[in-house]
């Protein structure tokens, strides 16, 4: 009978949404209890917040690299066996790298680092340490992605010619009409957020849902941003022309000013016989469209399903599940790769997929500043 | 800062699904803890499943009355605060019945009980014990029923005149044609079931929606049941006329044999100024219409919304939560009223929904085999 | 090659939309020309019409008698074939009656008589002249409403065993809370409106699709109306329970004031294999549901549709047609049958259609007044 | 009193899609009649169509010269007084620029011309002529498009920034990837059917609907095509990144080879206050979404629709209308055009329009032959 897994969080205290969803997602399918932590930089917040979602203390550090020293010297038997990683963007890469060098289990947040040259550096230290290593695309989780994936790696579609990817928000429209607004926050300050806002927040995982359902790889992109202002040096808009192999070809949009999105991530996927089509804020419908039959609409928890997608439904079709269920999902196949188990190389997006959301997402830059140019991928 | 809530759980075992419901649903907001259980008639088994998901053996119990026994024996801050109750339907009562009379708070499985008469003596139980005591209609705890709840009694519809209730599934569809099958199958059995199938099961979910979304009570009803075959003897499909006071009219339709439905819980309510319209399957849509004006589409999360539906949201708009999530809102709730902590009381379901439940599934069993006659609630 | 069939027109006139509807209709497939008419009681008016819409004025008459009386004296191949009676509903039986005894074909807009007494004595008018007689329920002309027809006559449900049509509006809720409006409006006056008002307008259509998809009768109904007011006389909503044949029952809904609804027209049918959606306002797509395989969506023009639903259908899929293309398609099959070609019996609603319907209206009020009774049809 | 127009139909003869589509949209609004015709290229053909339509043949003419010819020999006031030109692209042109040179008023199938160069032409020998000339752009017809047109005008959305339109379809799916069937239809055949297959049958429609809709023109593009096979010389597929303006982007994607996808034309407009989506497939549904407010949706008919939306709806709200009505609403706009009467520029698309277009389609070759490189139009 296994025994839940000992996690320790770096971050995601106080009113943090990456962290209800991480907690909340661990406790969902009885695999995880939360072992020790550091929720926050400040340490009294830090313990105060331990105490509100009644953590135990003991094991809450005043600092990551605290953490990391105090857990090593625990026997292996108590020490936390894998860390989410829901810090700001900047911190994953020397947590994750430290955490990889220690020898821990790793679940990080993306971006995976700030740079592709970070990205690949951990890499080698992944390779090196030998743990699991998940990075939380959580949209990957849902029941009818993970189907899309099984249908395509089963030849339903025939060959793939065309995809066409979206994740369209409007959040920062209310933010960068004002000027003064726009160059004080961080999120559209380089130095603070990085090389790319709306690319590095959102398209990066349009780009990891593309090639996670396709099993194809973007070769080559051209991509032109839209800043809105002269004054703004960040992106809150782009599009991106993918080219995926001989003859496959789509886009990839992204835009943070689709005034009045949300959280529009939607995907269509062409092959010889069949499109598929799904959008994230109605996860639970899968479209097979077809030139000649009666579109079928595949819904979860059906036994039509494949072993894939019925593994992450848990109710019977009708009651729908959501987001926290799909990032639960992808804590349990992290669970029984953690414990040695069988699981399926769809259950939870890897070290791969945050060394190529990196280099896209670089490359969406390189594209964009180099005047619209193609640009490949390694 | 508020320590986790002492929650035992009897029933939820094994694959049981009403179990991970509960379960997962008291994790979300961190409230709770399991601290004892019984969750399986077999102490092997019991036992064998709390190892399973890592709950402590020490107050897995051998049986209900012994769990009882022994919590009592603990000194009150020890002791299990309030116990879910997910077995099946016959037991709610008498196990409902002795928590109270022994001053544990409860939170219980629709329905509440068996029968109209058992509902009312618990309900003098509850009356004596003062406890916390919640029936878990799941649905009232989606934020758009909320929402739902919070605009009719804001007056935004104007005076309700007219209200339908839809509850459809298929699933009996796959049983009931086949004799054999549908004379041994313990959910058409009514010494095993209760009076009713149909209605006991899910029309008693579309009468609760009703009086939770409007503040009105259905005064009396005229029910037609069908059994789809002259040897079952009990309705797998049914249609209430109901009325709501002068002029106030309206219908509750449910069906376990309306094939290809999964969970078809809708509902549209019609007031002098505006329609509302929400569907279970796609619960974080409310669609406020009207005679003159656009359509409005409410979603969860926006500051638009009403405070009671603000707080069963945890993330931002566009980010679909689902019926766990409904679940945890109700368990939040409980777990406030537990604590002596300020709450709505649209939060949760209270022992007077389930005394009306009941009320409700007696009078439709009634007037069907009166021979379609209208027969009053309480 | 066929010459166009001569139409002539009663009512209609002015800014009617029914004689829009009509005429556009009659038009649409080439088949008929606008030869007489009597568009308007008012004979300047009735001419000024014809002027606007470039009729010849030679056979715009003064009266409806008139019309049959000149027509009549012309020889066979210059007369008017057949004619839409579009005038209010109480000329509706004098009318057809006299042109049926004339030897016209008639198209009669629904309800076809006032009281099912006329109907039956029009019938028996209509088996005498043997001529093409269609009652126009606009919606069966739809190409997924015939589909749903042929696919249940193919026996693809399988046993149907459940029914549920709804047909809702809101304008009425626009008059009826003002007591002045009530009381002066022709719709809710007994003596012009005749003994229904909902039932009669829109309950009457879903009657009929009930009929027309499933190929059952109706044997008997209990209803209850809603009046809204003490002092208003004329249903404004009603709910009927069904009964189609052995353990066959069902529900037929209709409003007039669920605010906010539009002309929300929608059936759902359920046999023991599949069950099937359709809705009105979204005409071009057919649900097929079941409880094991993946949600089938049809829509008009692919050829796995049965004849009569692509007869129906001009354009490729995806090219939207409307109410008009509908109504066109039932003129397309009454022209087929004035022609003596061959046709197919769900081309038009005919006078069994409309006597049928007079039976439901009557039946709904008998059971309401007799105290929401079960009432026969015949 | 107005009396029809004379209409001339040229091609749209026999089984001819886009015959029915005039012919019916003529008919609509009772404002033309056929006068005169060569429906088909085959003189016994186009007399056989004319007699089976019943349009008398005494002006169907053996070829479009004669028809031309004799024509002109006719008074004035007996002559036709608008042709339609629905004959195979190469002969719009040479069609259109006679008919203007004779001073006739036309209605042209789009593309307008096959290259940017006639487009020119046919500009200038319009300004000399002086009458009224439509370009087909069937979807500008659609009441929710007006809407939306008028909305945007009047500031609604406040400035707009980002446009994304999408026209899929996935016939050539069918024939694509069979080396004989794509080396042999026309459609694929440059010779015949012009420099772009894609970009000019249904991209022009998106990009018409981009500037119909915004009033915004497009400035520059850049295009990649996707040709599928190395032997197919015609786009199937093309996604164009657009520039309207200062900050102003956007991108129009079309594809013949979008597998399972009917005629999905679809326009997403974002403003900085609110944002804009409809579908060609469901016309009848306008979104206005917005960050902070509930959406909003918009239907036909209902009076806070603009007066330009509202003259192209001819029943009351939920009477769904389609493409023929669309197109009803353009010949109505060109009817009243020809006859002198008011009109609003957005009733029917123009010279502007079809020159625009073809501007566009070449821009898209030169963009995509270039290298993928920025293309001004003019």
């Amino acid at each position: 009978m296994p025994k839940k897994i000992r996690l320790g969080i770096l971050g995601g205290g106080g009113d943090s949404l990456i962290g209800v969803l991480h907690r909340v997602a661990s406790f969902i399918n009885d695999n995880y209890t939360i072992t020790g932590a550091v929720f926050n930089a400040n340490y009294e917040e830090n313990l105060a917040f331990a105490r509100e979602i009644d953590v135990p203390t003991d094991r809450i550090y005043k600092d990551f690299d605290t953490l990391v020293e105090e857990e090593m010297k625990l026997p292996e038997e108590k020490r936390i066996q894998v860390c989410a990683v829901l810090t700001p963007n900047f911190l994953h890469f020397p947590m994750a790298k430290k955490l990889l060098d220690n020898g821990f289990h790793v679940i990080c947040e993306k971006p995976m680092t700030t740079t592709y040259e970070e990205a690949k550096i951990l890499r080698d230290a992944h390779k090196k340490a030998g743990t699991v290593f998940a990075v939380t695309h959580t949209y990957t989780g849902y029941p009818m992605v993970r189907q899309m994936r099984e249908m395509i790696k089963a030849g339903e579609l025939g060959k793939i010619h065309k995809v066409d990817a979206r994740y369209y928000q409007g959040w920062i429209n209310t933010i960068i009409h004002d000027k003064a607004k726009r160059s004080t926050v961080w999120r559209l300050d380089p130095k603070k957020a990085g090389i790319s806002s709306c690319m590095g927040d959102i398209g990066v995982h349009a780009f990891n849902m593309v090639e996670y359902t396709t099993g194809l790889k973007v070769k080559s992109l051209l991509c032109d941003f839209n800043y809105l202002y002269a004054d703004n040096q960040m992106d809150v808009d782009g599009t991106a022309l993918i080219r995926m192999g001989d003859h496959v070809k789509g886009v990839i949009r992204a835009s943070q000013v689709a005034t009045g999105e949300e959280n529009g991530l939607a995907i269509r996927i062409y092959g010889e016989k069949f499109g598929l089509l799904w959008e994230q804020e109605n996860p639970n419908y899968l479209y097979k469209i077809s030139d000649t039959e009666p579109m079928e609409v595949y819904k979860p928890g059906h036994t039509y399903n494949s072993a894939l997608s019925l593994d992450g439904t848990k109710l019977p079709p009708g009651h729908p599940e959501g987001i926290f269920d799909s990032m639960a999902n992808i804590y349990l196949g992290v669970a029984r790769a953690i414990r040695g188990e069988k699981y399926n190389d769809g259950e939870f997006p890897t070290m791969n997929d945050g060394v190529r959301g990196l280099n896209f997402i670089e490359a969406t830059v390189a594209s964009h500043k180099g005047g619209n140019v193609w640009v490949e991928l390694d």
